[in-house]
């Protein structure tokens, strides 16, 4: 709704910068998509709230599902961005506010998130390859900010494991909404500390 | 091969039983399935490696997707079947056999199993319900088997959490291949009993 209705204030077919408008494009459908599912979302809805064309929203997407991705890859920009740690902080000072970040995103893009974490809807190669890339992005990150002696394959196990132990933990939360979210922040913050603990002790002991 | 030839032996178009036919087919498809992708194998290749016409094998399962998802319905079947808990046994002697189990079915169905949690290929809606029923099905066996006093939202979201953990780090393992499967055993176990008492931590502090 303060989507269409800030769009009223402009001409409906205002002349855009390319990039301009391919921002605003992708800013649109990551909306409707944290809203609704992929498969309830008409192209003609697209063009509509964007105040241009069909023809013209090919152009910038020639499929839905090529603007579905575009969205997706807008979101992992975004979720990377915003949970950047602070390379000044002492290590684990670091590991909060970047599992804050990450949860208030969810919290923020629920369903879209849900939707393709699940593989559920407009999931195909391209989203899932999307989404592998932002994994490995979130694993280098924190191989590179933990401060763990024991690197090797216990160590790169474990943070991975961890990931998808944060990833599975806030799909469960943002459907049930049961806990703050500093509850379960610190929650997977306390499980990577033991988690780490586990994969030294293993490594020492290998 | 080994499949190919076991069919020779029998005539391509024996008179089957419907449920032995189709019990058949899902057998053949985990096994395609399970070393090449989904695009990569066609329609004609099943029914040939059946040794029955097209007509009959549509008769069976209308699309391809269909069959995907009977034979990942299969896949989830075996998975839950195989790693079914030792009631008799202490609780936390539960769970090493019960990850071994999970482990090894992994590494036997490698290449399926990947494309599957990946959600990179053929995955739909109908495969996506199935990953996630398999998992609630991981979750209350788990809630069931689990010794903590500590019920209430903190344990859920740790368990889930945990499958999460588990299924991460056996995608990175299957691909990688840098421990033993007993060493990733015994590391998630440890992390499971970790994770069990942050959460039992956590919620006796709320």
């Amino acid at each position: 709704m303060a989507l269409a209705k800030r769009r009223l204030t402009k001409p409906p077919r205002a002349r855009l910068d390319v990039d301009e408008r391919r921002a605003q494009l992708l800013a649109l459908g990551l909306e409707l998509f944290s809203q609704r599912a992929y498969d309830a979302i008409s192209i003609d809805e697209i063009a509509l709230a964007a105040g241009i064309s069909k023809g013209l929203l090919y152009h910038y997407f020639p499929t839905k599902r090529d603007f579905y991705a575009a969205a997706i890859r807008e979101a992992s920009r975004q979720l990377l961005d915003c949970t950047r740690p602070d390379a000044g902080a002492p290590p684990m000072e670091r590991v909060h506010p970047v599992i804050d970040a990450y949860l208030a995103y969810v919290e923020r893009r629920g369903p879209a998130y849900s939707a393709l974490m699940r593989g559920g809807i407009g999931s195909d190669p391209a989203v899932a390859a999307i989404v592998q890339e932002t994994r490995d992005a979130f694993l280098d990150r924190l191989m590179q900010n933990v401060p763990a002696p024991a690197a090797g394959p216990e160590l790169r196990v474990t943070l991975r494991g961890w990931i998808g132990f944060v990833e599975a933990a806030s799909l469960d939360w943002v459907e049930r909404h049961e806990m703050k979210r500093e509850a379960l922040r610190d929650l997977c913050a306390e499980v990577l500390v033991q988690a780490i603990s586990v994969a030294t002790r293993r490594a020492a002991a290998r």
